[in-house]
């Protein structure tokens, strides 16, 4: 796995000549350094969650799967019988899943990897099936990526025939890319679609402060895969939507209601009322896995993390070559920060999912996921 | 001039026991040092223009003026007959003048001086002239800053009492305040005033990046004042609305159309479509000066200053007792940076001007200010 840049790339792979190391990016150093981190044991995994070498719940959740294939390869290389190695597992699978308790797909791909212990006849057969399941786990999460990406890209076609082939403005808020997932992303996902269909596109790419998700993880994506775009600060949408200047904005979502509501990055609401108010169509690109089918209204049934003040007033980034932390707020002034906003339905033009674009309604949601929408009614 | 914390401050004043020092606030070094800067020439003057040692159109304006004085104080040293003495007066203007040319308040401050250099008889007439003359431009600036002061501190009174003594939450961006003018401020007058008259307030200080200065100057004001504020980013404005956070908001503007359109620093724009998405009142401080009676829509008439990427692609800050710039924005990813945005009247609830507020029209402009609107049409 080179992840040539130019290329698209991957977050979490096998090594190709050593299957007894997984290997990912140590994102902490993004974007000024590009490191391939190896994890050669369970300890290596739970380390790279709970420091966030690894972040984005998709991403999360295949480090951990891929966590419990290497604990098997510990405890196949301990010699011991099968029932003390599956017992070893386990233990490494309680460290795993205590790196980020409240990280729901940590809990369900360490569940869906120790649902295979009981299955198999001796330690060989089992990795063999750990490995087969990780495995699955990202080729299912790279699935979804790519359907979100097919279907988007289908939009930025219709809107490039209408510029007669000059390039799509699209602009998106932090980072919804494959950094987040195991490769595409959910919001980026139409753009590199887009690009292997020649469709034109420009990204205006949302700083995302506090902590710059925009400049340091999707500006570096895209950069990387030769995708036009150019960095902006968080005020700035509004204006370049005045002045014409987006014709789409695609942005992720974390958690979205049965009735459409969003929840993603604070800012993400101004950036669909400055829409809204210029006729720029906002789509929201997820998995239906985000959807949280039992709750309806967004702005009062979706918890807001509160963070750390210091993502506020620290700021990251080089000095010559050295990383440095500089403060930037005032030691006197106290402030407050808030994680995630609300965008309510009314203000999104459509939801792009792995099975297709809908309305932000509940009619229209239930229609595209009757299962799920009716299992949860 | 102490310039005590706690107290309100100046930004430019005569050394109280030397009338041939003029000082500064170096406002570069804010918010993390605090270092007066004495002027005793024209040149002086000058470089803090050019260096923006000082910023804000109306302190800009009393610096040339300031400057024209200590031209005047050096022209007499030389001993020189008052002829050559007024030449090298007006050599020094055309000094200044060239510092900022594109600064309105420059260009009129440094005028206003040159006009009474014909007047007096000899040089120690010259001079107490200019000096008078320096100190009533400030003095006007003043008095129009507290006349704003006291017509906002009004509408936070209503809100007050309708809150029943709770702090009126007001939620500001970029720095409209003393460190832009001599005193006061323009959107920071109404707090000023609001905490002499025992008005509770606390006030939600945008970031506004991407030169910071909502955390780099207004929350360095605020908590010099001791006037209760908190820090978010600019992301944080809409989610703090939809949650009853904001009871008003108070910007300035560097620009407004005769029609009440208003160009302020960029991210003003979306502020205001949220306070408008959440019923929150929407207002602008101004002194009439700022008030273009030429033009009417200001989407289509005010021409937006596109600034160096540098600003966004690069933060200081302090690292230990350094003062250290970091760059956050990776080499390979293009920035834009436009430095205003344009709120319609249609989103601004009331114009705050040193004759009383109005509503953001042509209308109501013309019968606050009858005599220009009736000049310019």
């Amino acid at each position: 796995m080179s992840n040539t840049p130019g290329e698209n790339f991957r977050t979490i792979w096998l090594h190709p000549d050593d299957p007894g190391v997984v290997q990912i990016i140590d994102q902490r150093r993004l974007p000024h350094r590009y490191e391939v981190v190896d994890l050669r044991t369970h300890a290596d995994g739970a380390f790279a969650i709970r420091e966030m070498l690894v972040r984005g719940a998709p991403l999360i959740g295949a480090t951990a799967a891929w966590s419990i294939y290497l604990a098997a390869l510990e405890a196949r290389a301990s010699g011991k019988p099968l029932d003390a190695q599956l017992e070893s597992i386990r233990a490494a699978a309680g460290t795993l899943a205590a790196t980020r308790p409240t990280a729901v797909n940590l809990r369900w791909g360490i569940d869906r990897m120790l649902a295979l212990l009981t299955e198999e006849p001796d330690s060989n057969a089992l990795i063999a099936r750990l490995r087969a399941e990780a495995e699955a786990i990202c080729e299912e999460d790279i699935a979804i990526s790519r359907g979100i990406g097919e279907h988007g890209a289908e939009i930025l076609a219709g809107i490039a025939k209408r510029k007669n082939g000059a390039p799509v403005n699209i602009l998106t808020h932090c980072n919804a890319g494959s950094l987040a997932a195991i490769n595409w992303g959910t919001a980026t996902a139409p753009m590199y679609v887009a690009r292997e269909c020649g469709i034109p596109i420009h990204v205006w790419v949302d700083e995302t402060r506090p902590r710059d998700q925009g400049s340091q993880l999707t500006a570096w994506e895209l950069a990387r895969s030769g995708i036009p775009h150019t960095v902006v600060v968080d005020n700035a949408g509004g204006h370049l939507m005045q002045h014409g200047r987006v014709d789409i904005c695609i942005v992720g979502t974390d958690r979205t209601t049965r009735a459409g509501d969003v929840a993603n990055k604070i800012g993400t609401y101004l950036k669909a009322l400055a829409a809204h108010d210029n006729g720029v169509p906002f789509y929201v690109a997820l998995p239906s896995t985000t959807i949280d089918w039992t709750i309806t209204d967004g702005l009062h049934d979706i918890p807001i993390e509160e963070r750390s003040a210091e993502e506020v007033t620290h700021v990251s980034g080089l000095d010559g070559d050295q990383i440095r932390k500089v403060r930037i707020v005032p030691e006197g002034s106290p402030v407050r920060n808030d994680a995630f906003d609300v965008t309510p339905a009314r203000l999104v033009t459509g939801l792009i999912t792995e099975r297709g674009v809908c309305e932000a309604s509940e009619e229209e949601l239930a229609k595209l996921f009757p299962e799920r929408a009716g299992a949860a009614s």
